[in-house]
């Protein structure tokens, strides 16, 4: 409408800019640190077009998160083919988990550490995230026990095998284990020079598959009596 | 000194049951929404005496990370028999974990999520308490591995066996795989009816025994070419 046209990039662009300098300074700096001045700076831009397009340093952050959690949970599902057997998809999965934690450092910082420590409001935010990721590995597990040795007398009459006598309260345990471990990995793989996400990855697989492997086959570790 | 002779408890004893009451509605509450006039009440003395002996909210909470990050890991450690094979050990540890968080759900909801929310100083001290766990679990995982069948060809000459071929990164890898793993399980397992604490242990025992115990015997999962 003005006399002067100038060049202006799209608005939706500007905000991936500003999201990106965000989750830079949030996960660099920690939430508390990190400044609207320097978000601005990094993104290019002005401060009063930050708040204007973001509103505020709570809005923001809580974008950061969203964003970082979708794409996180993006790269995993991404990284998962579901025609390979169950112990090549979770190697898939955690080999994705792990190199989009490793190569988004700032993100998970922002994920795992910053949007826990300052607040419920941010801390849902990332159970809800962790809920799907939770859903979705429970889910391999459900088609890694199908695909195990199926219990003859659970086996459906004339149907599809059915999975072995693994109960949906132990699997989902296993899930939790498994997401915790990872998540503790994660950060410790970020933190330690010249782990490299594979190593990551492979530890995890070391750790747990031999120990789902077993226990899907009927095997499991008999505890002691009292 | 005075006219009148009132029957004191003593300080100390105070302090405890000031804590007692902190831990249990901070843990209930969450950190926010806790009031001092709340946690007052149910210590049963006046709000000002938890001023004069705790001083502000936030020394009142850090003053209880302090307490329930000793009580845990004193816990574990009182759990754990050295003289045990490396698998009871590891069961007896896992036992000793999930019963003190089975017993203090409020003790394990201010450690593992309050802790965590309300900013740095109060994640540093748990994050303190979680690198002990981790340095003890490493420990235990590095005698399990000396346990196991010694690789010949690092068996020490005419000493005693040395531990096969686990490289230290892989150990700490492990080890925070294990914490990681436990602590998401404690809290799922309190969040959900129905799970005892021995049910909680005997999965993330599953999970993590046979797979540790392939890896010690020189079995570890392999990995597919890229």
């Amino acid at each position: 409408m003005g006399a002067v046209k100038t060049k202006r990039m799209p608005r939706a662009v500007r905000e991936q800019q500003m999201l990106d300098a965000a989750v830079e300074t949030f996960g660099r700096r920690g939430y508390m640190a990190a400044s609207m001045d320097e978000i601005a700076e990094l993104a290019g831009v002005s401060k009063p077009l930050v708040y204007l397009y973001l509103n505020s340093k709570e809005d923001l952050f809580t974008a950061c998160i969203r964003r970082e959690a979708k794409s996180l949970v993006e790269a995993v599902r991404a990284g998962v083919r579901t025609d390979l057997p169950a112990d090549r998809q979770l190697w898939a999965g955690l080999r994705a988990f792990f190199a989009h934690t490793a190569q988004h450092p700032y993100a998970w910082s922002v994920l795992h550490l910053q949007a826990r420590t300052h607040g419920e409001p941010f801390a849902a935010e990332v159970a809800a995230m962790r809920e799907e990721i939770v859903a979705f590995v429970t889910q391999l597990i459900v088609v890694a026990a199908r695909e195990a040795l199926p219990h003859p007398r659970l086996r459906s009459c004339g149907g599809t095998p059915t999975a072995p006598d693994l109960a949906e309260r132990e699997v989902a345990g296993l899930a939790e284990a498994l997401v915790g471990a990872a998540e503790s990995l994660a950060a410790w793989a970020n933190a330690t020079a010249g782990v490299t996400s594979r190593q990551a990855a492979a530890t995890l697989m070391n750790f747990a598959w031999s120990g789902l492997g077993d226990l899907m086959n009927g095997r499991p570790w008999s505890p002691p009596p009292d």
